[in-house]
């Protein structure tokens, strides 16, 4: 098995966090994004879109895109689960994780911020604004969804780390990468302090990966 | 079986195309994005996004994010299914339905172009650019998959509809919506033709929604 790879990514960050979780210990290739490796062509031929995470699992071909690595992961690789058995439970697991990776992450990836400063010719505090109202409109809607649903528990659903777990720290881990003040999410903090003090997700933090700067 | 919808909303059209797929008639509400409703009390209360679709089965809870609804109707409506029965063959499903619904169509949301326009204050052909460039760029991803793919059939994923199709197509309509050309991708091109000549496809097109434009 082999996983392309970045300190800073947090979609390769949730995939870790997965794959520690689930005791594999694949392949490592990195690809710097801030040297822009992944527009290289071999790194395309790879995954089209230029952008990490992807996988590797025996022969190929190459699985991309972070939830659908994680949910290939969960299938093959059962023990223990990253989504709750039941329908109803799997909807909100997916939805939770959604919020993240779908509508907040997508808007601050690299591609997205270089575009707005290149091509859109945005200062810095405009692109900073940018940054942090769609960080925090995912912090407000996943602090409501998890302060008001019993099926919270000591993680996002339940008292066992799930896929929405893995998410909701990635993103508190761009929030705090961005300095943007988490302060009025509770229920997010909790959580996320939960987690961070299991190694499988402590030891996937952007910062504890090789390449990654010293200091935080 | 209650669906929050909107004719214009394309990640509801993606959920509408399984509901039809899948012989399922919820109940419509309708939530006009144009005048804003999903930001009022009592939808936020159903989806702290405040964002479209969200489904109601039975006695709920809501369901959000439109992958997570669709998931969830294949697992409790599994004829016919929307994903294969591979784990390699359901990850590739799932990463292409991802390059549309994280990495393409978040970036060009209706609260997304409100924000561009209204607090970065970007003029339209900014916007526009904006705009073209990811669904583009989702394109040629999408391209490239599919053409080199020897998996693509009739479909994104052998010769039945996939969750997949749902997401190219609701992709396709974007397009169209916003003037982009798709001429450079005859793949998609190919598979977007073949599906909207299923009913369940045509159907659930946003123009054919009660309050769309009568003319396309």
């Amino acid at each position: 098995m082999k996983l392309f790879s970045f300190w800073r990514s947090l979609a390769t960050f949730r995939v870790r966090i997965a794959l520690n979780l689930k005791g594999l210990k694949p392949e490592v290739e990195f690809v710097d994004l801030i040297k822009g490796e992944q527009c290289s062509a071999a790194f395309a031929s790879v995954n089209p879109l230029m952008v990490i995470p992807a996988l590797i699992d025996g022969d190929g071909p190459p699985l991309f895109e972070s939830l659908a690595i994680i949910e290939y992961l969960d299938e093959c690789y059962p023990r223990p689960p990253l989504l709750p058995s039941d329908p109803k439970g799997r909807a909100r697991v997916r939805g939770l994780s959604q919020i993240v990776a779908c509508d907040a992450h997508p808007l601050v990836v690299p591609r997205v911020r270089n575009f707005l400063q290149h091509e859109l010719k945005l200062d810095e505090a405009s692109r900073m604004k940018w940054i942090h109202h769609w960080i925090t409109e995912a912090l407000k809607a996943l602090e409501a969804h998890l302060s008001r649903d019993p099926r919270t528990g000591r993680f996002c659903h339940g008292d066992e780390p799930t896929m929405a777990d893995l998410c909701v720290v990635s993103h508190a881990a761009g929030a705090k990468l961005f300095d943007c003040d988490a302060s009025a999410f509770p229920t997010v903090a909790r959580i996320v302090e939960t987690c961070l003090e299991i190694p499988a997700f402590a030891d996937a933090h952007p910062l504890r990966q090789p390449g990654a700067p010293k200091a935080a």
